[in-house]
């Protein structure tokens, strides 16, 4: 069977764009033992993903010129010679940028569409919601009364922060660009606050809303916003830095965070944070966030885009700030 | 009784000088009830006193205008209505820059010049040294085997840093600029090897000192060291920040952290510390590092200048990197 993939063809220079990737048509191999066969339904689209097209050392090996572009994703399996895997099952698994991959089973878990819409399984419960969930609880380690910051708050990652935030009993503030995704924090996920960054008094607008300091800052997006966060922190503030969206796409050197002397001053933490490191406590995490989620306390958006060949184009929207919610790509296949 | 003190009479803009200071001859005042006067002999000059010269919030107050710059000092008391303090006892206390003082006795404590020469409380024994092993021990965590990185390695603080990290079996690796004192850390103080940051090679070079990367990471300099070391940190890397020398005197913003991401690659950790907070423990740390500087596991340098009207001069050394040691300025009073 004949179908397509995106793979990567140059290391992007600044902004990815439709000229590092090939729409290519590709057999789909025979599957062997303890493998399977599976047609992709959703694929993640996440920030991350520019790193993984740069070359050297990082968390995860870059992805090599001419492979398919790495994501996770939820599939049927449609040809089984695995145990435990039965032709109709949904499954997550890091199958790429594709219609269909012919897999091993290392890594890959069933999901239930019974009990929440596909693409949820990649955002609040998938990586995102993990990213989220320990990123807060095991490094932010926020206490009740404190405040915490998330920056790219309407984002997969960032919505989730807040509200587990919310959950833990905090005062909670939200970044992110323009009212309509400032009015959806406090609105519909109960943030107390929200701040657009593109808003002329940002400084002033972000100190209003943390009128006792920041004790957690979870940054997504680095840049300015990481450095006016650090005006406002507290006396042991932590700052998990999960992502910096802001600076992914520079052509020039990094902008550090100016004002990291704050730390100093403060007493305060920035510590990094990968999720993979606490897949041993997925299922844990998995549990509460959908306890959470049947009692309402915690609510999900995703923002889907249909049509594999739309992918480079739609991945830019993360760093156009124009996703709503975690974004997802939904293939429609070509039978 | 008649006396000089050297006043803060403007914010420096970038490098200080002496234009930002008067040398004012002042009254001493009658000692009051609980009360002591003080002849200051030996005065502590630090890079922290930059910052204390700088308007705003800070992890201590700013110097105000007209008043005697702060510093830390040994004296000798001459005039005691306090309990516990006779007349003859030498005490630490932070006098300011001035050759007499009256004072009351919070913060004071005696320091027995039979034990150590006098500058050695202002060192090893003093602020820098509480610094480096609170700083080391509380927030590097180092563990044995592991590489410890310290910057300004031959300041008062680092080249403690690095003799504590040698006595908890770690990898030692010193930064310093010049070959004397880079000379001065592998062989008098048992680092096991230092790097001259105005190598024209000091990447290859700090490569080279740490074949298994960095673990720790103690920073007292800022700027492009501080960035280099980012792109050798391990996993779970713990990075001290104590200072950042190469940007107090910066006329445009602090140069941040450009490497910073590699704290999320490495799930590294960047911490702030401020030795005040470990004051109710200098106790038994003193006592420690008493006992190894008996035992000859760790060794003291002072770098002491003469003469209380070279006290602008004097600390500018610091920024340029020519002190060696803990850099002390001596009073020679006028009687």
């Amino acid at each position: 069977m004949q179908y397509k993939q995106w793979q990567l063809t140059s290391r992007p220079v600044g902004e990815p764009s439709r000229d590092n990737f090939e729409l290519a048509t590709v057999s789909l191999p025979e599957v062997g033992e303890n493998q399977l066969a599976v047609k992709i339904h959703y694929i993640s689209l996440d920030p991350a993903m520019r790193g993984w097209m740069n070359e050297g050392k990082s968390y995860i090996e870059p992805v090599q010129i001419g492979d398919v572009m790495r994501a996770g994703t939820v599939a049927e399996v449609i040809e089984s010679r695995a145990e435990g895997f039965a032709v109709g099952d949904m499954v997550y698994g890091n199958f790429g940028v594709q219609e269909y991959a012919v897999v091993d089973t290392k890594g890959i878990h069933k999901v239930d569409p019974s009990l929440a819409p596909l693409p949820r399984y990649l955002g609040v419960l998938g990586m995102p919601g993990m990213t989220a969930y320990f990123g807060l609880l095991k490094t932010g380690l926020p206490k009740e009364g404190e405040t915490v910051v998330v920056s790219g708050a309407a984002g997969a990652v960032g919505g989730v922060v807040g509200q587990i935030a919310k959950i833990k009993g905090c005062h909670v503030v939200g970044i992110a660009g323009g009212k309509e995704k400032c009015d959806y924090l406090t609105h519909e996920l109960g943030f107390d606050a929200a701040v657009d960054y593109k808003d002329d008094d940002f400084r002033g607008k972000l100190k209003a809303a943390c009128p006792k300091g920041v004790d957690v800052y979870f940054d997504n997006v680095g840049g300015d916003i990481l450095d006016e966060v650090l005006t406002r922190i507290n006396l042991h503030a932590r700052i998990v830095i999960c992502g910096a969206i802001s600076q992914y796409n520079n052509t020039k050197a990094v902008k550090g965070p100016s004002n990291y002397l704050s730390l100093l001053v403060n007493r305060a933490r920035m510590e990094g944070i990968v999720v993979f490191d606490n897949v041993k406590h997925y299922g844990e995490a998995a549990q509460e966030m959908a306890t959470w989620l049947g009692q309402g306390k915690l609510h999900a958006k995703e923002h889907v885009v249909e049509g594999l060949e739309t992918f480079p184009e739609t991945l830019m929207m993360l760093f156009k700030g124009e996703n709503f919610g975690k974004l997802v790509l939904k293939v429609n296949h070509q039978e």
